[in-house]
């Protein structure tokens, strides 16, 4: 456990800082069926996982493949696996896992391109997927976010929809996935960095990534973050809990995730929603720092883009997958309820197109609602069948996911 | 539904053959948590599945990840896509699949390998995976199934361990992964036929493993095939009913799969345990052709090589996952005893070894008891309560799997 208050930002090597999933445990991953940047090419955690050691709930081990058991494929029986994977401490409290190893890459290359709008980077994505280009990371940052991880980072950032890319392979793949990708930037209208290719320097890009949630909360001063363990389903991106933080400025992630085809309506509608709704509450817009990032021009931030400053958008979209880091007073009642009203209203269009209501942050308290649009009566009266053959007496984690 | 009796062998181009899994219903794949030779690449039917369309035992229709969703990653809920995945249609019974497509390879290529031995054949395809070469396919038949595969299907192939290696990829990629792999074919003391890229020429190489069933059947005159549907969990690869056949000989296919670094050691106990039991009976082994397949020198089969012909032995090698054709006469009790002991012993070497009983033909009515082996009372006990959960009147496929 740990604690950090946010204005004014920290330098960027604050030794407290870190990703905020970074201190996630495997278990914990596995139990609320977490992802990340590396999803696009080596799948979320429950391909990755091949075994798991469960408490039942009444005081007995399980494990899911059979004790000591971790074949690459099986077709014996259901699969338990599968099924605690994303299970959020419902049905039993996981203890080990057996993870699925990918061997390192041989080489790996890391660029920043900048879009002249949302749409286009997101279109971007598409057809680098379309094209079969094997990217191992495609992040996305809106305007916003672009603006907010350049300053919190200290590295100057064009203010623009972004893609931050990574390949793995071998030296020859990776110079045939470079040029494919610079190609499909420039389509779109994007410019990109050159590529980064040693450690240090990679470790420098992912770093301000990693920090967007920071970052975010660093736009409005006055926010303090604690991160702890026992969040509920979304603790994995450091979700809050509004009861524990004696400051009334809190951030909240959002989480669709629609099929890619769907992907650019859906981004655009949102960013428009977002400016839309007016959800600026107070800004903590520091001057642009005005040194660029290995000679890329900044761009300033215009009134019309700071106007949704509360909401910067980042994304592993590759999946699909989005989030909106919404910093809003939690004191106030009716900014709460603006807050409240776009999310359900962003859980609506992803599922409208086809989505889901939450990508890898899970169900928790707050998306038990949308969990029974997404599904039906259907889906939700046979996950209820599941819980209560398995948790008779509703012992694990009870209240949550359904 | 069709019939095709093997002695003496039909021409390859006989227009009744096929593929024993390609007349296989999208949702009876699905059904069986099915795979193949992609699977190394593509993975499995589950995780190619977004979404079920499933009538549940009182009649409603449930879509398991929500009616229309089809996300490419949700963690909202149980995952009950995974879990009717591979259900053996105990659960309920899949209507519709929405699946994961993959793009079209730029280029393809195909090789056949010969090995000094079934070590070494399978010592290459931990080699080949340890690299991290992105292998499409990666087929293993031991000298046996060589034997008969090449004779089945008009082909001269060296009576040897063998592996069928596919590449998908660009121009460039694909040069550089035959060049990998041809260097770790020969540390292994492998020997490999120029590459097909040409589509009929790919496709004739295919012919010849995918007919492999036939061509074990055909090793015995007199074998009679009946391949339908409706067939328990071993159905995807023809599985044979011993009480549905009037000719007293028949095939039963193993599906052993166990961890990759345990692959050689399995592979060879299990060629030496076929070799030891004698599972002869009366072979069909008629006159090698001379033809050679694109200028290889054939090995003669030798007596040593012909004594396991009852139990050729073919493998998708790259997933752990290795088969062994059994044919025997069903009407002969201490021949289906021998049998039935040595898939029992196969069974129990893949369990020690941390494998599974079945790797993609499921567990039907004939792995009930190994299930109970691989999963320990609280797994068994686990499947049951989900079982009775969801089917309280045990009306969906009664008796198979539990």
């Amino acid at each position: 456990m740990w604690e950090w208050t946010s204005s004014p930002p920290a330098s960027p090597a604050h030794p407290l800082l870190a990703d905020p999933g970074a201190d996630a445990s495997l278990c914990g991953m596995a139990a609320t069926g977490a992802s990340g940047t590396n999803a696009v090419r080596y799948g979320t955690m429950r391909p990755n996982v091949l075994n798991l050691r469960v408490v039942l709930p009444d005081g007995r081990l399980l494990h899911t493949a059979g004790p000591g058991r971790q074949p690459r494929k099986r077709a014996a029986g259901y699969d338990l696996t599968s099924l605690f994977v994303g299970s959020e401490g419902t049905l039993g409290f996981l203890t080990q896992a057996t993870l699925r190893l990918h061997p390192l890459p041989e080489a790996t290359a890391v660029t920043i391109a900048s879009f002249p709008g949302v749409g286009a980077a997101v279109a971007c994505t598409v057809q680098v997927l379309q094209a079969a280009v094997p990217v191992a990371r495609i992040e996305f940052l809106d305007e916003v976010m672009a603006d907010a991880c350049g300053r919190f980072s200290g590295m100057g950032l064009p203010v623009a929809a972004t893609l931050l890319l990574e390949l793995h392979g071998s030296r020859c793949s990776l110079a045939e996935q470079q040029q494919q990708m610079e190609e499909i930037v420039q389509e779109n209208g994007g410019s990109s960095l050159a590529w980064a290719e040693g450690l240090e320097e990679r470790e420098q890009l992912w770093s301000m990534r990693h920090n967007a949630w920071y970052a975010a909360l660093a736009l409005r001063p006055g926010c303090q973050v604690r991160h702890k363990d026992g969040d509920d389903g979304s603790s994995a991106h450091g979700a809050l809990s509004a009861t524990a933080l004696p400051s009334p400025a809190q951030g909240y992630s959002t989480d669709v995730c629609v099929p890619i085809s769907r992907l650019p309506d859906v981004v655009v509608e949102t960013k428009q929603d977002l400016q839309a709704s007016s959800l600026t509450g107070q800004q903590g817009h520091s001057p642009l720092r005005q040194r660029g990032l290995r000679g890329l021009t900044i761009l300033h931030a215009t009134p019309h883009l700071t106007r949704g400053l509360a909401g910067p958008m980042v994304g592993h979209v590759g999946d699909g997958n989005f989030h909106c880091i919404l910093v809003f007073n939690s004191q106030d009642p009716e900014e709460a309820q603006r807050i409240h009203a776009f999310t359900q209203r962003l859980g609506r269009r992803a599922l409208a197109a086809g989505g889901t209501c939450t990508g890898e942050h899970g169900v928790g308290l707050g998306k038990r609602a949308l969990l029974q649009e997404e599904l039906g009566q259907e889906g939700l009266d046979t996950l209820r069948s599941i819980k209560a053959a398995l948790d008779p007496h509703n012992l694990m984690n009870p209240g949550k996911v359904l």
